[in-house]
């Protein structure tokens, strides 16, 4: 990494200040599903998440199947260039789970049974799962005599902490929601008190409506102007983009103070595409609107199939604002629930701006709310036609005083169309929330 | 699986074998936002999907900053041990994105403009997106003279091949839909005509209702009896667990039998729990019935919001059979749209047996459909109760004949819990079709 640091000079000198300071972590992640493509690993991006805020940089994330080689060989690699090797997965009651024995090889311990590890599995047995317990799920009780063990108050598998050479190794279950609990509960606060780090504060803000490309062009004066400790990131993400400052360093007053000004100016550039000045979704922005004006909302959906109704429910107490949706998939339920008119679908069809309108205002008469989403189109990859190919949609957000309607067309794949159109249909109840 | 990997590290000679006999992949993903945790990587998982069913295997993933030293490290060490380097992310127009620029330098090229390339982001610009192109879009048709370009049929980046001591690597957008078509159409066959590979096989099938633990015990004397050139793995996900066989070796017509006859003996051991025979998802299989059937279905849904909706319409062809949902996550909702009686929400609520089946009969009657499916209960954090806490849900299915409830509790977050109603209650649904 130091070395590293040092050619990195030519290219960017400052780079090896921070490089020098930081506290870097890596990421592994072990198990076969992540290399035959049928698991999509979230839990590293959490995990990166948890751990910038912490003041820890990853600079590596790595997946490895499960082989006693390839595993070995990742451990001493990530430990080359990190202080942190935090490992999940592998842990397992399957066969083909190792990662346990590798580490008690690893360093050098020998396996001996933890009896508060063994009192949990049994009491999720008994109690939880009200299952009888096979011989392979008492062996998760089994850690090896050299590491901290650190209990799954979540799941049976515990977690491990070894020290070697001055770096931490930490292997946890790869269970989301053990892994999540153990990084929050232990992992992270055992960190803290490990290393001396850097004050890290971040300031973040969504736009939507502007390509990366665009809005990179619109703040570049902004981005040259930017401090070396403050950096500034691009996450775009469905037709939205995330803008974020992250400033590091020793004077938390100074960086507070600094990072609040340049955050300012970055929302004044960029006001215009600006869905909130916070970490928030656009779902969260809208929830947030919404009980500010104590209004509620309702979505009358085809083409999105329940997805922005999904969106909104993600939200934790959504239910103080939206009162639900008509998924009219087939036109039989725009006609019957929703009052749309046989006509209309006859003469212009399901996707026009006349069925869109009126699935809006039947919407809003049966769930009776302040503001409506509706949406009709075709995701693809079959619907489509020369004249509305596939990735044509219609949506009409409103209230009962005004509705207006907009046509737009998304060139993706069937998933990504809903997704797309999701978002364009939020962001256009967003803006007529604040207008209206 | 395991004794493979024990043997392997008392005797190096075998794992070098085994490497010989295998032609590998690295999948090396660039970009800060997927080491400060704001982006999950669902590029790498479709990739490695995509490398295996090619006879590729993939055993190292690897995700790294904008870092120009980072990156380089990681291209020489990958390049020790796979035969294939693919590469996304980096490739974007904003001043972070450097990864062209040290593939140039890496594989001692300059950078020229390519003119299909060139043609093809001024394509875009007049005739897709229809904006002013600015100099870095400009920018994006340069490549090194040292590559082969694959031009981007769905954005502005093109995609590069590089050979370097006999090994490939290959550059690709980090853009979901455009490194995808980018793999489906060009690399993967250029991959199939640079390698002699191996035949590969799989065969999938997906359970519901058992735990990993549980099957892999069921199954442990057809695990054992497996030969040395068929793997089984276990992947569970959301409260089901897929299982898949997979078989290498030069003799096709062999391989086939034999995976088969293995495949149709694992079939029977998993009937009870089978949701399909196949590499599908629990949506996929209802739909397959249904049509099969067919029939419709529709659902009312409170606490998953939607979320059951949104998975049955991203199936291609869904609305053969699915009519719509009512998403009533207000009482008003359950009680104006569904015909859920009043007194009832008073008394006994809305996470109820109840509830839930005259969510489904009032359901039945307004989307008009053979089946149904309805929800309701507390995803949390908030909203539950001594008697019902988060995680409490009431689900039912059937038809106008008769309608099954059924309570669960799941003790995870919000979206998980969601995740979860939604799969119990399609698998629900799933054995009610077939027994009606």
């Amino acid at each position: 990494m130091h070395c590293a640091a040092l050619q990195l000079a030519q290219h960017l000198p400052l780079s090896i200040i921070l490089i020098m300071e930081k506290i870097t972590a890596s990421i592994i992640t072990i198990g076969d599903e992540l290399l035959i493509g049928q698991v999509v690993d979230t839990n590293s991006a959490w995990m990166a998440g948890e751990l910038i805020k912490a003041g820890i940089w990853v600079n590596h994330r790595v997946a490895v199947g499960d082989i006693w080689n390839d595993i070995w060989k990742v451990l001493d690699e990530e430990s080359r260039s990190a202080h942190i090797i935090l490992i999940t997965g592998g842990l397992g009651p399957t066969a083909d789970d190792i990662t346990k024995p590798l580490l008690c090889e690893y360093f050098g311990g020998k396996m001996i049974v933890d009896e508060a590890a063994l009192a949990n599995v049994k009491n999720i047995f008994e109690n939880i799962l009200k299952r009888p317990m096979l011989e392979r799920n008492l062996q998760q009780a089994e850690v090896p005599d050299c590491c901290t063990v650190i209990q799954n108050k979540r799941g049976t598998a515990p977690g491990m902490w070894f020290e070697k050479a001055g770096r931490i190794f930490v292997s946890m279950p790869g269970v989301p929601n053990e892994m999540k609990g153990m990084m929050s509960d232990d992992i992270i606060p055992l960190l803290l008190k490990h290393f001396t780090l850097p004050f890290i504060m971040h300031k973040t803000l969504l736009t939507a409506g502007i390509g990366e490309s665009f809005l990179a062009e619109h703040i570049k004066e902004f981005e040259a102007s930017l401090p070396g400790h403050i950096k500034i990131a691009y996450l775009p993400n469905y037709g939205m983009l995330r803008l974020r400052l992250t400033s590091s360093g020793e004077n938390k007053k100074e960086l507070e103070k600094e990072l609040y000004n340049r955050f300012d100016v970055l929302k004044h550039l960029v006001a215009e595409w600006m869905v909130i000045d916070d970490d928030k979704t656009m779902q969260e922005a809208i929830g947030k609107l919404l009980l500010s004006k104590n209004k509620t909302i309702g979505t009358a959906e085809s083409c999105t199939g329940g997805y922005i109704a999904h969106l909104i429910t993600t939200v934790p107490g959504s239910s103080a604002y939206y009162k639900g949706s008509v998924v009219s998939y087939a036109n039989e339920t725009k006609k019957n629930v929703l009052h749309v008119n046989s006509q209309t679908l006859e003469t212009v069809g399901a996707v026009s701006e006349e069925t869109v309108c009126q699935m809006a205002k039947g919407a809003l008469e049966l769930l009776d709310t302040d503001y409506i989403i509706a949406t009709s189109g075709i995701m693809g990859p079959d619907g489509g036609t020369p004249e509305k190919p596939a990735g044509t949609v219609w949506m009409a957000v409103g209230t009962k005083k005004k509705i207006i309607a907009q046509k737009f067309y998304f060139r993706f794949d069937r998933i990504r169309n809903i997704e797309l159109t999701a978002t364009y249909a939020l962001n256009m109840a967003r803006k007529s929330i604040i207008e209206s």
